[in-house]
């Protein structure tokens, strides 16, 4: 059932500055892997099955390195604000409503319905700091055939009104409830210790978290340098850190290369922060959409690249305001010229290439060999129709898919594979 | 026909600062003029029909002050480029193609297919130097109800393989038959004087050009200060000049209050150039997805507000990706946002209600009392179905407005109206 072929334009990154097209070609998937994307089918691939979708694009599944699943139902309000002040006035009274398993139940099925007939066949979530509701967001993901990453939120302080845990170690038990319950409940679904940010967090629950990652091998997801008040603060408040990074470093939550952490933005990450980062063998989460809404700034990807430390892309709604991973591609290419315009000339703009490697493999290597098309990859691939968009010429499959990338409103998904299974189907 | 009342949730900017709302307003068309809008109908409206749109968004219609029709079915394409290299390699070859009458018949019904069922109820369009297709591209926006200027573009030099006039007698003589054709031919569509930009124009034909304005009270269209190579480039080509806009005024085409010359990006304007926009009472068509795409850079919108000078939208297509006045509208503020934090904390962002009114009022006063739903506008106005982006509480009519602003592809249009005339309707 998870072997056969499919057939199309196929595109996807041999390298991070080089898409390989094959028009027309055969991407074959034995018991869920790859096996690679030919001109021609391999004889020894000829007896299994072959669904055609001439014609159509054939791309790796992308993977959502940072998105909000309780703030997806308020998208694209309150956007004038900066980041402390939107979370104050629109984002914590908001998330303080998970505390109601009926509310989240159904404010989370509008998040699950959509990410399933996402761009997205990986992601990993901000859940609330609710531990019912927490679980009830992970059985539904575990329904969309998205595999996924999902926190229950750490907060013990600066969380506003019904939105922050009595103690550290209120939250810390909360967290050891949590995890005894959804351990080994999913095939899909797994836990990721999730402390807000510095600001959210006390030291003890800092160091809770860290100890707790160590244990369990778990791993960990936060927020690091993504507006210069926020940076401030956390100087403010961890008054012994020689940068933000450091302060999680100190509290053992910058995990390590085999269990890494995810830091969202690092819009103001220097070369210090940059080092801490890379020893660590941390992923940057790259939310350029929200970035411009919050006005947090432009996060210097082609630095972080260059350096090898490991960079996805993040939608991170609700402040950036759509899942869509097209757009986000496109938002971080814009973004990267405007700071090599308008920052630095030193640092090129990200090409397309390379930033449609950032949604694909450049996130998807958080989940292992996972979002090309290369031999021996987990099988994640969607099928997009985009003959919406007509063109008075033919168009090469890199074009083509430049195109989508400009224009994700026209184009359509037809399937969704995840690791060979067939998790999505539009006429 | 032209006089009746919908009834729905009512937004127009007041003032370019405040956008007011009305929730199950009525808003009064007679003759195809706006007679204001109200919480409760006037008694003199009473046996006016009725049409409800109760539930629905009803909101100014949109102007589009820079497209360029000829590019649109390319569009989202060789975007890694900067301007003068992507002119060269992707739009002079295109727009060469339009000297096939057949080819451009073909191309434009693509570009006023999707016009018609856009946001935009006026627009400011580019077309290219063949006079049969210019007329062609004209007679179809007849027919989409948008009420347009359009340009056949004038360019005697630098514009490469088959697409460049012969001299500048030639480009005023083929001038002049195309708006001896064109007069008279139409209720909504009119030409607008068109030099590509100074360095596609000989001095001898911007001259011809600021003559044939002058005696014929025609408008004029261009582009400034979009990007630092072309800044350079026309320093040299017209060395007597003291900045870009001086070139244009050298010529005589910087045009009036009562007949204003647009000028699209003026990225790099500095208050010498703003002074000179605002002597001539110019209008500034701010393409920011265009000038984020193309690398071009920022333009400071704010500083231009503030010293007066008349500001619109334009999405530029195809530097810009889409014709989307509402993704447009969100663009102009992540590019303000950006200015403001790379460039200059002095320069505000602007504000949704700004982009919101730039979008309407801003560019529609260029077509006079357009825009808005004051007393004595023309009646253009939008049904917009918002019903598909489910919230989990109430929202304001302002937030709805803001959220289809940031998630564009999930708004449905429902009606448009053009001085009162239906012009669009979809189930």
């Amino acid at each position: 059932m998870k072997s056969f072929v499919i057939k199309g334009d196929i595109a996807f990154n041999e390298t991070r500055e080089k898409i390989k097209t094959l028009e027309n070609g055969y991407l074959v998937c034995v018991n869920g892997i790859c096996k690679g994307a030919y001109k021609k089918l391999p004889e020894e691939y000829k007896n299994l099955e072959i669904r055609d979708f001439s014609g159509q694009l054939i791309v790796p599944g992308m993977t959502d390195l940072h998105v909000h699943a309780p703030q997806y139902t308020f998208r694209g309000i309150g956007m004038d604000l900066e980041l402390l002040d939107w979370l104050n006035q629109h984002t914590f009274p908001e998330e303080a409503n998970y505390s109601n398993l009926e509310y989240a139940k159904k404010a989370y099925s509008y998040f699950t319905y959509d990410l399933k007939r996402s761009f997205s066949t990986r992601a990993v979530i901000f859940a609330t700091m609710h531990t019912d509701a927490t679980v009830e967001l992970m059985d539904q993901l575990e329904d969309t055939g998205v595999i996924s990453y999902v926190g229950r939120v750490n907060m013990d302080r600066n969380g506003g009104v019904n939105l922050e845990e009595e103690s550290a170690e209120v939250s810390l038990q909360e967290t050891g409830k949590w995890l005894d319950r959804v351990k080994g409940r999913y095939a899909r679904t797994f836990p990721i210790l999730t402390p807000r940010f510095i600001p959210s967090c006390s030291d003890e629950l800092m160091q809770g978290i860290g100890k707790l990652s160590k244990e369990q091998n778990l791993r960990i997801q936060s927020h690091l340098s993504e507006n210069p008040s926020e940076v401030a603060w956390v100087k403010e408040l961890v008054p012994q850190s020689t940068c933000y990074a450091n302060a999680y470093e100190i509290f053992d939550t910058m995990g390590n290369e085999n269990c890494p952490t995810i830091m969202a933005h690092c819009v103001y990450s220097d070369e210090k922060e940059m080092d801490i980062l890379k020893k660590h063998g941390a992923y940057i989460a790259h939310c350029s959409d929200s970035n411009m809404n919050l006005t947090s700034g432009i996060a210097p990807i082609r630095k972080f690249m260059d350096a090898g430390i490991h960079v996805g892309i993040g939608t991170d709604v609700a402040a950036g305001s759509s899942m869509n991973m097209l757009k986000a591609i496109l938002n971080a290419i814009q973004a990267s010229k405007m700071y090599y315009r308008l920052v630095d000339q030193s640092v090129k703009p990200l090409t397309f290439e390379e930033s449609f490697y950032l949604a694909t493999e450049g996130g998807g290597s958080y989940f292992g060999q996972v979002g090309s098309f290369k031999e021996g990859y987990e099988f994640d691939a969607l099928v997009l129709d985009d003959s919406k968009m007509y063109s008075m010429r033919d168009l090469t499959v890199r074009e083509r898919l430049e195109r989508t990338c400009y224009n994700d409103a026209d184009v359509v998904i037809r399937e969704k594979y995840v690791q060979g299974e067939n998790t999505f189907h539009r006429e």
